[in-house]
């Protein structure tokens, strides 16, 4: 049995307990906060330093992606292996390279960018890449709410309540529906010019949308469908096509449990979701599975 | 640069000709047939022994699944990898150890089962348990040519010529549609009864048609789909679904090139796609795709 911490109590943290929950090679030691507060949450404890926990081999950095690489090193060096959901796919590169040495230094394993994009869409991408070397892969994501683009509506003045919704229209192109709680003071045309000519919006078909309260059109529910048309060999026109409509922080603490396993099978080091063999994410042996599902 | 031979030219090989000369990173050293009978095809040496083609690295066993345990345990004995798209299901495991000895003892890797099914469809019936661990995967292939089928029916008494293809109903029931051409002496009645008490047949709804010339009606156009609908941690109704609308003989040979690669990666032995990070297909360097993809 392989011994977890959650580190963070958002939304990936709590659907976090019920997938180590359910693993059945798994025991849940607890739950680290920076300020505990609660003692515990669904009989987990609650601690704020993990050495109050006993022995932990893994630990889901279910925290914010700017406080990963701080958080992961610490952990690292004290030789738990770490499993992060970093989502900035730009700097994932850095971020694997500088975990890499934290892992090597504690003797264990560091997950780098598992979820579903980045995780499970990365190697679904790379699957098609070898199904047919050439062609063009498109990933359309939503409908669903989109975290980022929230954040920066909310920032908004005259904004008291926002959501963010992504809406596929093909060819990785997408149109922002963007729902706005407005304070008493102000008016939509200004909000909406606001956020209209803000870098994360100006770029994209956005439109405003004044709502009474922004709470009643929040769900978590969230989507993917990757197309890619292509060439193997010399032969064109081979068509690929991968949906799926899931709970966002259910699906993504989920790869996470599924990760821990990795993380204690591979060799010292930092890796990302597409350089770890997948039987690697699944409980019991290789035999198991390689009878089922091959 | 990977130098690979092609072992036997039917439409794998062939096909494989055009994937191994599109590769990047590969030289194409030439073909070996048991009767070589022609010197060259589209410029390809063909041999009858694999001595003849100066040193070769990896070879493509493009030949029927019944001959794939003999033949790779000769060329993996030899320090030769092996790449094989074996496809009887329930025997892989044993396929997979056997190679393994070999493997170990010429100190090389053997890609076991690679193509569509099994191979990148069982990486993504993989992936999919690690995103929801409860729940049922439907696999549902075609609509295309089942090659096991129609030798079946070739087998039968008053059949010239046969096609039998494979419909997908959903839940992974399959419909049998058989086209037969007839010898002259023979009634519809009697080859259609034949056909639907054969064990290949009897549990399917089959139908039974006859026409002119079969070999009107043959194209390499497969397809499957994957659904999956399950529970991530505590949380139901995740929805998954992997489609594609490929040519057969193109991809399984496009699949087989890209094990090459991760022949060569691997440490020695035996290994089936789900074993192999995805990253090992892809040529270049880890960090270019971690960039592009993850």
């Amino acid at each position: 049995m392989y011994r977890v911490a959650i580190v963070g109590l958002g939304n990936i943290g709590r659907f976090a307990i019920d997938a180590v929950n359910d693993a059945p090679d798994m025991e849940l030691a607890g739950v680290v906060r920076r300020k505990a507060g609660e003692k515990e949450v669904r009989g987990v404890p609650i601690v704020e330093n993990v050495g109050e926990l006993g022995k932990v081999d893994v630990v889901l950095l279910c925290t914010p992606s700017r406080s990963v690489e701080d958080t992961a090193v610490t952990y690292l060096l004290k030789g738990i292996a770490t499993v992060d959901s970093y989502d900035v796919h730009s700097k994932i590169n850095g971020l694997r390279e500088n975990l890499d040495k934290a892992a090597k230094a504690g003797n264990c394993a560091a997950v780098v960018s598992a979820g579903w994009d980045p995780g499970s869409n990365s190697i679904v991408r790379a699957l098609l890449e070898a199904c047919a070397p050439k062609g063009i892969t498109y990933t359309n994501f939503g409908p669903g709410m989109s975290m980022g683009h929230t954040v920066v509506v909310k920032s908004k003045k005259g904004v008291a309540g926002a959501l963010s919704m992504t809406i596929p229209t093909g060819t990785g192109v997408h149109r922002r529906m963007v729902y706005v709680q407005l304070e008493l003071s102000a008016k939509l045309e200004d909000v909406a010019a606001d956020i209209k000519a803000d870098p994360y919006f100006s770029s994209d078909e956005t439109h405003v949308i004044a709502v009474k309260d922004v709470s009643r059109l929040i769900d978590m529910g969230h989507g993917v469908n990757m197309v890619r048309k292509g060439v193997s060999g010399a032969t064109h026109n081979q068509i690929f096509e991968f949906s799926m409509k899931i709970n966002n922080p259910a699906v993504t603490s989920q790869i996470m449990v599924s990760c821990v396993r990795a993380a204690m099978r591979q060799k010292p080091g930092a890796y990302t979701m597409i350089e770890i063999p997948v039987v690697d994410f699944l409980p019991g042996d290789r035999e198991h599975w390689v009878a089922k599902l091959v």
